[in-house]
């Protein structure tokens, strides 16, 4: 990125580098088509209906959602196969989904006894075939039945009449499971294990599940690899981010996208103050976790011994250590850093700057805080 | 808020109760009247102008906001008075304030001597003399000038000839300083001291300062109340929150803003997962940390031993203790939950839902996002 195109820039705005994103979009299907497994790309990295639309010219059968309000503005704009992953447990959302699906091919997550029988009562009203797909906790404990309840759960769906279950699902990823690990290969080919495992139990009973679908950014390539696994579901590789490089899973040369800052105070040698904060990175990847241990809130680009270690509600407060000291820092002056988690990042913007070569263009991030 | 109004709404959603909201305002006003300085509230708060607009009617001499782009947000709704409390140091800002300050009263704050020659210099191309107010850092190490080279910087931007030094401020808090405290009355009186002092100063070389502009929500009460202050910029009042409540800046009972959740799922006894995570609740004021030692990610109305103990992006995970088991959440039920910080959290959502008796209107956050 130019010094000249950086400078027209107003600040701060979150870049995204068009040709890594290309890359990343391509890798990902290649590695899908490879593993002969399909890919649904989590579109809440990127809300962006148009990237969701690359995303499946690219090879992806369709994208994963985890709102219905996210799945109506897709929906809006083209996307015709729909995941949402996320149980449905109100009559009010329920009646969307169903309408929704009339139009577009949809597939609606459920975990539990109540939530299937409050779709198949209100698709039974509607006259309507609802497709689901059964969660599984695969040891991250939030949503999913708990394994060793599956069968019998699934058991129960199977024999209602309104609901078509089609599939399987789980989100594990390598993070945020009991025991977070750096080893995404073990924890990648654990989820498929699993899952693959499960899906046989449930076959074994005249259950005829098709779908296997798990994996995150981290796990996806290792899941894949398992062999009965159907799909995966990876959402930030679309722009990838420090915690993966982090874990391994893309080198920081793979980020995509990077929130472009202007230094506004120099109080002293060893602090610089630029115009970001926490309502311009996220905060849900704090510094110094396990088993992650980043350094401060993003990655400084070109600034070696710089961390962004402070944040308040639009200040970035950036320590600088000898080397990024004899920069000379200067107020006015442009940086670009790479946040923790790009997913939640974006969530705070209401577009992202696409820049391809030296064009850039503002793209509106359209399912951001379509929460409901 | 009655079980009825409560299921006409979809969640998660952001509701804010304007009777306490409108209490708030009040006393905050009062407040003020009572020491005799003036209110100018942070709408970094709320980002609504009818809510700055309600401000400006119970007292408030104008508003402060972080931004240029949302000033003109602001100025577009009738809002006549704003303090952008953030050094501008980029030529398109500067025009963009200038062009502002032509049509409504606009302050502009500043703390380096190479801001201060770009505001000259601008200014003085249109032949336009712009009010600034010059930030001084009383502790919190992040932008304004160090107290003792105030009086030097100080006296550099009063000979600028298109510049208007008319006042100092400052943003100290009780909590983000070097020794975070929760002795907000100490915290308060110090910050008034500390700049009626360095005024005092300032006037004793000729330079005109009539603001003295200090206060945080918590300490705003505090600092009005030492004499030579003339200006409280508080913000979070206006809503209040988990934040403010621990520091007994309110009470619980004040908190106007919550998040309305539904349960999505229960997969044991212990475990409730509802439909809000770090999308949906700020992170950036995290559990367990010194000196708040907040339990959780928000207060959970009427479930005394229930913590929103993890979030993910859509999930919220809440571990229910023996009383809140006994209260035998079902999937589908509702849950209200105040917010650890109101101001990232609304920073969240695209609309607030505002509530007065049993009617409710969804109130758009206007200038949510403005970051450039």
């Amino acid at each position: 990125m130019t010094e000249r195109l950086m400078n027209t820039l107003e600040t701060p705005c979150l870049i995204i580098d068009a040709q890594r994103m290309d890359r990343n979009i391509q890798v990902m299907a290649d590695m899908a088509r490879n593993h002969q497994v399909n890919l649904r790309p989590h579109a809440k990295t990127h809300k962006i209906p148009a990237i969701a639309l690359q995303q499946i010219e690219a090879g992806a059968v369709g994208i994963t959602v985890a709102k219905i309000a996210e799945a109506e503005v897709m929906a809006a704009h083209g996307i015709r196969d729909i995941f949402i992953a996320y149980p449905l447990v109100t009559a009010s959302k329920i009646e969307r989904a169903i309408r929704l699906s009339q139009r577009i091919e949809l597939i609606v997550g459920v975990d539990s006894l109540a939530g299937a029988q409050l779709l198949e009562q209100i698709a039974g009203r509607h006259g309507h075939s609802l497709q689901v797909r059964l969660e599984i906790d695969t040891g991250l404990r939030r949503t999913g039945v708990l394994y060793d309840q599956a069968a019998a759960l699934a058991a129960e769906i199977a024999g209602m009449p309104h609901l078509r279950l089609t599939g399987i699902y789980t989100f594990r990823g390598s993070l945020l499971a009991g025991k977070p690990t750096l080893d995404i290969a073990a924890a990648g080919k654990e989820e498929g294990t699993l899952m693959v495992q499960l899906a046989e139990r449930l076959r074994a009973q005249g259950i005829a599940i098709s779908d296997v679908s798990v994996g995150s950014t981290p796990t996806a390539a290792y899941a894949a690899a398992v062999e009965g696994v159907t799909e995966v579901r990876p959402g930030t590789y679309v722009f990838h981010d420090r915690m993966q490089a982090r874990l391994g899973a893309c080198d920081l040369e793979d980020c995509a996208g990077s929130v472009l800052v202007t230094v506004v105070s120099r109080p002293s040698a060893e602090l610089a103050i630029v115009d970001g904060g926490s309502k311009t990175f996220a905060t849900d990847i704090q510094p110094g976790t396990e088993p992650l241990q980043l350094r401060g809130f993003g990655h400084i680009l070109e600034l070696e011994d710089a961390t962004l270690a402070r944040l308040t509600e639009e200040h970035g407060m950036i320590e600088l250590g000898p080397q990024a000291q004899a920069a000379n820092l200067r107020i006015g002056d442009k940086l670009r850093i790479i946040p923790n988690h790009i997913c939640s990042t974006v969530n705070l913007h209401n577009h992202v700057v696409m820049q391809r070569d030296q064009a850039y263009k503002r793209l509106p991030v359209l399912a951001r805080g379509m929460l409901e």
